[in-house]
């Protein structure tokens, strides 16, 4: 019913702070950068990329990849923590989510270890930073193959 | 005040999504279908329509609704359990508002019983599917010749 | 096996005080002379009408409904919260019934927040006021016509 | 780092109604006018001014100020008890924030008593009314000095 | 000092839908038919019998078998779990009253499974379907030869 | 508004057993009788007197006093502990009302120790015997001087 | 499979005792003489007697039965509150059991309101004297017939 | 109304095997033996014994003591804890028990210190060996004797 | 001090059902068939076989065994949960005594998981069907030799 | 699947102290010669035996078992209360599995009361020393001939 | 300080089943052959791999990786959720570690989503199935390069 | 029975490491080096040495000690918490095993404060670093010679 080449990226509340933000310890690139590699590394994917501060924008989009994405990665940022209506949207639009988290959030506050749209997700990528990215697409591939 | 013809209609997340998502369900009537029969139904009122998934965006359009629009009908979907902002801009905007529900959302989770709403608004009809929102336009309109 | 057009409004204990109570707040229309325009709105319907403070004969009520009639409003006031007898009665008749108020109960005592009819009826209209019956008799009737 | 002569105040859900909502109570001086008057009280100061309903376009402004504004006043309205994204905004910009509340927020509901925010920000002036503004400018410039 | 002859039965509210509701679980016999069968049955006895769905008229009728009726089979239906006044009415009267049940109360929901009235009667006959009235009868008909 | 010189009494369900119940207790003097005695006590006062078994018409009657009484002395016997409506009556139809209980209610049984209508009336005289009535006219004689 | 005109009574722990303990409240009847009549009754019954102070000849008698009789009156006495090996026999046999109690159980110790065999019993008949087994002779008997 | 002269003893469960069971504590004695000695010691006193393991013959043996005893001393062993059956036996026969415990149960396993029969005996001698049984004939003679 | 030849078993109430009750369950076996196979299978073993329903022939007979039996296997069925009496037995007789349970019995009611003997017994043998007999035996075999 | 002759015997830590440890009361006998016995009692039973210390190592052999093994007697010693791994190993074999102890697991420490393997195992042997092994062979050999 | 190319693959407890048990959950693929293709499709890593049933050889291994491995993908089976001393281990190896679970942990048993080695360990990957190992390589082989 | 001279240091998981590891911490001395030096310091003891990170074969050694050891120094890292097989050894092997702990660890997580093998051990020694075994040997020397 979709095209399996395309797989979309969302990420949530400031993640678009990624390279400007304490370059010492998260290097020069920003995410943007880091598209452009990942887009080189898979020519055969088509790669959607869509980032927002906005809750709703975020479900926006969600709901705009129906019919034409295959899976997403879905990095929700402290929207992961509080947002009942984004796991609706992932519940209701029925595209394979993957849940990544650049940071290892089990290992910091308490109320980062709760996820509402966790038990809507096929799996989690936690803690390995961006490259959470590429996995999620190289686990993508691999699965459309089979 | 305010002139008395013009009612608004807010939905919020994924509510949007009615008549495509699962029709043998909801059936093939989309909202948009169903706002047309609405405004056909009720010629002597102008009827805002607003849907959006952005929690601020709503509450932009509670807000534009001061002095232009004479009640409001607002299903928040899963803002309804979330949302402080929204429960006080009802309460900021002097507007009566009635909470619609489609379902009959004391049936459901138990998170989804709460409404932080609920008490800003003027009533509430719950369970009666779309047809609760024609029975708002029906109380508004014998409001406004009282 | 019913006919269609006959809708009945059952009101329990103090509802008959609508109208002379508090004037400034209710307005000087009683119940009596709310329902003589009804009548005159919707000349489609029959609508039968019973009041009474006492529980029995809600319930008496109620039973003559069987084969009769084709929906019920009920509004049991004060029974609300008490009476398994009349909830007994609303899944034994297997006439479709919605719960009405005409205040916001939700917004008032703790004890009103439970109803034991609530899980009998199929929806509830609260909070609207006097229109709140109004509301009740269009949805019957849109229901009658699908 | 950043010119030390330059404040941003940041207003969040339903700020922009003071003045116009409930006059009798807030007096008609919208908080446009009041910005008037903190401008000319503080010619030494270049004061930013930014109001959002949408959380995430709050967001988008905190972040904004990297490297233009030495504080920040924010008064993140129903946000600030909801708001995990914010909160990481505010963390992750690395300029001093003043938590700001025109009412006195632990003496209202329940829910309005905890702040996401809170331990974010270096300091939080509550329930003084709109001169809690001005007192997070004088604190500024005083910090400035030393 | 009373007649021993003469029984009564009282029946609680929706008791008189026996026959009627759901005749494929409770056969076609109406209690009313019952009954004659009863009065057949029990030549020598002259049987009262009272039904009312009104919690005060069963106990005006209650007060009216003093010095008339010898004994009393009381099945008050919902009023059982919620009637402080019958109750205390059973106290006052001063006649031996035996409590009925059809179902066997004590399978049912919890709420159902406190009476008020079970202390202040001489017995229970509980779960033995319509013959529990029948048994009670042959009760009162031995101890009024003893 | 109202003449002050009528006072009505209101008793409930198995109150007017007094007298003929338990004589050896409550000796021979039925509540006629000693309302006679009360009459003759207070010439300079009308004294309407109500009794029933039937929750609703004790709603009935209270909301005939609308208008035509001055003070409602009101002991609802059994219903006090379980009757929403009756507490429901006593508020709307504003006139003082004092709780009367001749036993003492709160040395008795747990489930007596609550009374619906307590918050609504103006006081209670409890375990005073039948000389409560009298202690309320004077009360309400009093009042009506100042 | 089994003649239905065999009943079994079956009387547990001190019931021997009925009729010489305190004749003053039992009368001089002992069960041995209300058996004589209870047989002379019912002719057309052969009535089964066995009494046993011993709570495992109850389960001898009990298991006794299978084959021969078509229903059990059984009063376990004290044995009802403490016996799992009588309420697994009951389970065992698979012969209606009625439970009978000739004092009012509900009314005693606390102790004694819980029956292990309640739950393996068809019904209950308690507190009505020894007549509580000719009650349940008649039950069955008119089981018997339909 | 009973011949003072007469006590009775009853040992429960196990208490016969005392003088055969770990000699090295109780001694050589028998309780055969050590009655031997009771009875010389009391010639003015006959001294019925009696010991069964069996719940049931145990309450056999009480109920007939019934007009021929004036006093028992009970030692029901492991039934202490159990028997609901036997306390109800001592109710039931109306003359004075002792309850007697060669052990001080109360030193020893937490179900051991609940005693069924306790509330209806007269009093208890516990933990003072066999020497116990001579104290409760001692307690009787004085109390036939006053 | 015994002669090891003899082993007694002893089942409780209920288990003389064995091989007629519930036949496509537990087979056509019933407990005597079972105990034949037993005997022929140990020539060189005297087995008693002792079963009662009554708690206190069971103590009798496990008694009894005293210097006659040199192992016991018991099964005392629903009074393992409830006889304080039979573990006291099983400890005072101080012959070695295996608790057999036909059923994983930990995989039952709660109630049943406690055991009064358990603590008196040398072992358990649970879920092995009738079969956990026959390994009594052979422990009890291996136990005399050595 | 597999050859019914050949028997597993696993034993955990500290197991292969047996006869080494304690001489006085375990005897002289280690697990070895034991295992010697068992070997030349049961010729046609080819007993595979093996200890470790090691939690691992045990999982080793329970897989090593699988298509090689009919049944296996396993004694886990202090892994029992510990080991997720080997209960799951269990599970995963699906060979059925005995649950030995040697001593009385349920008269020991609380910790020792709860088995993680208990569940996955179709009985246990528990108490009876060394003989317990015999005991669980007996039982499967029966199951084999069956 | 290591060579980047080698990467160790730790599997835990029973892992070593995986293509043998439920092949029809699993599919036909071993662990061993699914290695093969992991080689293949990384010819310029060197992946040591190493599955043991015993948690201190795998402890061992993890130590032996220290200067010789850049990175190690870990799945300890039961053992993550039971053992300190890998835990313990990885926080010192100071290796980078990520944990992988082959089903989603947090879908399954309470005690299955505790995982002592969680916070040593860089990140996790959960619920991708056999997959989670490749996405593993590419993490650390994109790392190596970085 | 031993000879004194011979004591036994066993360290478990992760001690190995000491020396190599976070050498700013733990300065460079291993403990082979460390152990060199109590060698030294102690000639008139023989001073055997054992570390591993299986469980299973620290308890191995501990057994082999039985007989050639006269006390015990054991470290068990993490199996400390964990662990009842190897305090079952301890207990068996019945050798004075002294606890030791580099660091505090009373002074860590929650899960450290328990030890299984505390109360298997003659005595405690934590947080004094490396110096905790020399205290150990010097405590035994003490031993020896009183």
């Amino acid at each position: 019913m979709t095209t399996p080449k395309t797989i979309a990226i969302v990420n949530g509340p400031n993640l678009n702070l990624t390279g400007i933000r304490e370059p010492e310890i998260y290097g020069n690139l920003s995410f943007d950068d880091y598209l452009k590699q990942l887009r080189l590394s898979f020519p055969e994917v088509e790669i959607l990329y869509f980032q927002s501060n906005v809750e709703g924008e975020i479900i926006n989009f969600l709901q705009s990849c129906m019919g034409k994405v295959a899976g997403i990665l879905c990095n929700a940022g402290g929207y992961t923590h509080t947002s009942v209506a984004i796991a609706d949207c992932i519940a209701a639009i029925q595209i394979p989510v993957i849940e990544i988290h650049i940071s290892h959030v089990l290992a910091r506050e308490e109320f980062r270890k709760h996820s509402f749209m966790a038990s809507k997700c096929i799996g989690t990528i936690s803690g390995l930073g961006m490259e959470g990215y590429r996995l999620g697409i190289v686990y993508f591939l691999s699965k459309f193959k089979s």
